[in-house]
């Protein structure tokens, strides 16, 4: 039987535990529940979410499905993406940059820092490697060309050049993305837009905010905070990713449940098109119906068919309190349950709902040492967030249903987070899972979306898989040691991650395709957040029927008929 | 000094009256607010909702601008579109349909009811009535052959065939279109989507409904109902209107601001291209980023590059209680900051937030005869609804943020409905509004989207520039008799509304196109929800540049490159 939980009155008669906190935290029992404003947990989150990123790193699929390097052993030289896709050629339409060119540009940008030129100047490779490696090191362009333009105009010029001079573009923000994207592949200019961020504007009282596409998604979300509203986008990259490229990348994160997706959010782009052509749809309105919605078209598109370099957005109010509880549960069909009477009592104010398989939080307490939650095993665990306007309302519907799930017996244990530091402690749970997984060797991981019903079912069939071709077991002798499931229930996206001990080529061959095959009948996506970038361009036929790519072919052909735009990738 | 509204305990301390609601309503006051279930005030709404239905009818814009005939007049016979805009010409590109052509479609779909047949069937102009005809009695088309496919497949082999053979189509919903998009122009075949009318699933975990496009709105927030969910959409039309057509206008409605536009909430669309193609991007996911979002592209394309067969769509939780108040205030001003206060302070549970001028209350107040809510006369008056999961928090909240505004001296006086019938009310004096500006005579109507902190000010100069040439005034010598302002202040959608003693040329000459250079000017929309069809075709260019013109004939051209879809109207 569970420990009372002692500190929340209205608690008192669930069998909710809090020793383990107790223990881990080392905090006194408080009286009532803290909640912090909504500012500080979005730091909080950041941290954490260093490991979220490199959680997605190797989710990347691709052509190199090693495991991946542990950050702390010392990097060899990054391999060149040409190399590690030897099946990539250049295209010899595309001409070299010349003097010429250089000599065009630097007219247009100016002699300062503007253009990093390699291709007249002595300079070494390494005052590239920012621009044509990812920060995975997975992937590594050639590039002797980057550009950067202060101004709209600047970009419009130089894609008209470049478009008339049959000179590939590779469009940079701030170049975290997960699938080789954002950097070239062979000597494509790289078009960085890091000198276009300014906030153009902010209306606090529809607010709608106006920024040049080079703004640091923190910096915009710092800015609109002043104001007491919160951008409705929040991603692990955040310090250094560009709100252009979020845009141009469809980037998910973690408020889509709440906030939802750039496709209700933006209000409207600027965008450059390859002729050089200024698509001027930076509109402020909630309501526009006069003609086809064309920016849509750009969200997503991984700057394919054009270049964004601002846009309008709908930043929510900001939320004052935020509350956190993890709880264990005795299958998936009582996860499902919890998540429907979640969105039923919780409604309004929920805005995480994270899933943990068992095998997951075993593994993260293996590899960080930390003591769980919960004082008892479960098959599956659950992390809700809440954030709304009033503190008071907020614990009360909580607890509510809290003791209604429990009640119940949809959940079988939980806790609630009574300070800061409680709650980083949960989110640590989630958000440590990434590290762990890598912890014992290295780690196969797929970012997918399936349809919520099935949504574990691949989690135990990849498991069966491992058991049954005798791959996966306790001892050294087996490659696989544990398969685990976790993700944002919230949005019907898993994390499948198969921890290994050592890189073998069976436990590759065992799950792909078979992984996108399965994925692929049950009408879900082998990319749920992270785009196709190179690294998924090849398996997009298991998401997209050939009508569906053809049509998305055509849309290419309209805006970029001599497919200068960052060549080699996405469709 | 306003009678204090006894009803409410927390209220006693403000200025509250709701007196004029007792004697308007006659009920006894309550010991408590009394919220209800969403299901019932939907209901109540769409009642009220015939009445926004007829307010948005002149908003059209167009050749025509004479005053709207009254419903209770005598209906002549409706003029043809070709009459009304002479210069329209028939384009001879298109085949006129033949005995073989009906051949063709009786062949696919059958002897029955599937296929209305004028060509070489003896029927009547009248059978055709309710296909050649829009409701507002504004279009008429000559239109001799309707045609209701089945099945999706049905749609295919239809489209293609008039591809092939240049025939052009009509797509048509439920008719309920404000700018004669729905109906044909000279002998378009009309492809009724009627038949098509089955939900295919509904996923209570996730939200998500997959149904076919000819389901009416009411029918499909019924069916989600059922299972505690709400369609994220509500209109007047909601008994009429069709789902796919909805979206193939992106209708905006009274849910917007709270659940966000059709680009955020359709997950999944199955389009029908005018060569046959099968577009199946029919997907229920939240998160797929596996190349081009097409489907965004048909959402408000309004049947003129594609047929919408069937939709995907996110359905949020239905929201127990609700509640309204309706209060005046100051100036604009005024009104801005008890929308930023209701914005913070309401935040999560905000449904709704409507403006209405003094001059739309006291036309309200003449033509209905109702008493108005509070005592005194203020020059703003605001109706803001909450919608909620728990019927306690709402209430303080609302109560919260009402001793704020009038604390601070935002808001003058309020009132708060205590039950079904006052709430009625409320919403009466805002959605009675409409009615009441024909009541005199005729109106001239806008539907605007303006940037907030400039919304009011189109209201005020029109005001002064019919002050100025002498049209407007309290006799009967002035054909003007008041010009009013209401509308979504929460979307930034405005109405502007010239009430009218009779029909007078100057009158159109004095506002137009003053009014849409005044909105230009200030980057609004001509067509806030009400989109283009055939009424603002040629105003287009008031709301978008040259430059995106020329870009959505673009991918006019690339999806039908025959332009047998909806010929004559959009872009």
């Amino acid at each position: 039987m569970p420990v009372i939980h002692r500190a929340i009155p209205a608690l008192r008669r669930l069998r909710l535990s809090n020793t383990a906190f107790q223990q881990q935290s080392r905090l006194q029992p408080r009286p009532a529940q803290v909640l912090r404003p909504a500012s500080q947990i979005v730091q909080l989150r950041h941290q954490h979410n260093n490991t979220e990123k490199a959680e997605a790193s190797t989710s990347a699929g691709g052509a190199d499905h090693s495991p991946q390097e542990q950050p702390d052993r010392p990097q060899s030289k990054i391999k060149y993406t040409s190399e590690s896709y030897p099946n990539l050629k250049r295209d010899s339409r595309f001409k070299e940059v010349t003097a010429d060119d250089v000599k065009f540009f630097r007219g247009l940008l100016g002699e300062g820092s503007a253009v990093l030129d390699g291709v007249t100047q002595k300079t070494g490779e390494e005052d590239f490697e920012a621009y044509n490696a990812d920060w995975m090191r997975k992937y590594r362009g050639q590039c002797r060309l980057v550009l950067k333009p202060e101004t709209t105009e600047h970009v419009s010029k130089i894609l008209k050049y470049c478009n008339d001079n049959l000179l590939a573009v590779t469009p940079q923000g701030g170049n975290t993305g997960l699938v080789g994207g954002s950097v070239p592949v062979f000597d494509e200019i790289v078009l960085s837009l890091s000198k276009l961020n300014t906030v153009r504007s902010f209306d606090d009282v529809s607010g709608v905010l106006v920024a040049d596409a080079g703004v640091i998604l923190q910096q915009a979300d710092d800015y609109v905070a002043q104001h007491n509203h919160i951008f409705p986008l929040d991603l692990g990259a955040k310090g250094t990713c560009q709100i252009g490229a979020n845009v141009a990348t469809n980037a998910g994160g973690l408020r889509l449940l709440r906030y939802g997706s750039m496709h209700g959010n933006i209000l409207g782009l600027e965008v450059v098109l390859p002729d050089g052509t200024v698509m001027d749809d930076l509109g402020t309105l909630r309501k526009n119906n006069t003609g086809y919605d064309l920016k849509q078209l750009f969200i997503g598109a991984e700057g394919t068919i054009g270049v964004i370099t601002a846009i309008s957005i709908l930043c929510p109010q900001r939320s004052p309190a935020v509350n956190v509880a993890y709880f264990g549960l005795e299958s998936y069909e009582k996860v499902q349950e919890a998540f429907k009477e979640a969105k039923k009592q919780l409604s309004e104010i929920l805005s995480a709902f994270e899933l943990m398989d068992h095998q997951s939080q075993d593994l993260y307490r293996q590899a960080s040492g930390a003591k769980l939650p919960l004082e008892n095993d479960y098959p599956f665990y659950c992390l809700i967030e809440t954030s709304g306007s009033n503190t008071d309302h907020d614990s009360e519907k909580l607890n509510n249903f809290l003791e209604h799930v429990m009640g119940e017996e949809i959940v079988q244990d939980g806790v609630v987070a009574q300070d800061e530091t409680q709650l980083q402690s949960l989110w640590a749970c989630r958000e440590g899972i990434s590290e762990a997984g890598q912890h014992f060797g290295g780690v196969y991981k797929y970012d997918l979306s399936i349809p919520l019903g099935q949504l574990y079912d691949l989690v135990i069939e990849t498991r069966e898989r491992f058991q049954k071709n005798g791959l996966m077991g306790d001892s050294d002798d087996f490659p696989v040691k544990e398969v685990i499931g976790y993700g944002h229930m919230g949005d019907s996206n898993l994390h499948l991650n198969v921890a290994t001990r050592r890189y073998d080529k069976e436990v590759e061959k065992a799950i792909e395709p078979w992984v996108y095959e399965w994925v692929s009948k049950r009408n879900g996506s082998i990319s749920a957040e992270h785009g196709l970038g190179l690294a998924k361009k090849e398996f997009i036929g298991y998401s997209r029927s050939e009508t569906m790519i053809a049509l998305m072919k055509g849309v290419k052909g309209l805006y970029d008929p001599n497919g200068i735009m960052n060549p080699y990738k996405y469709i």
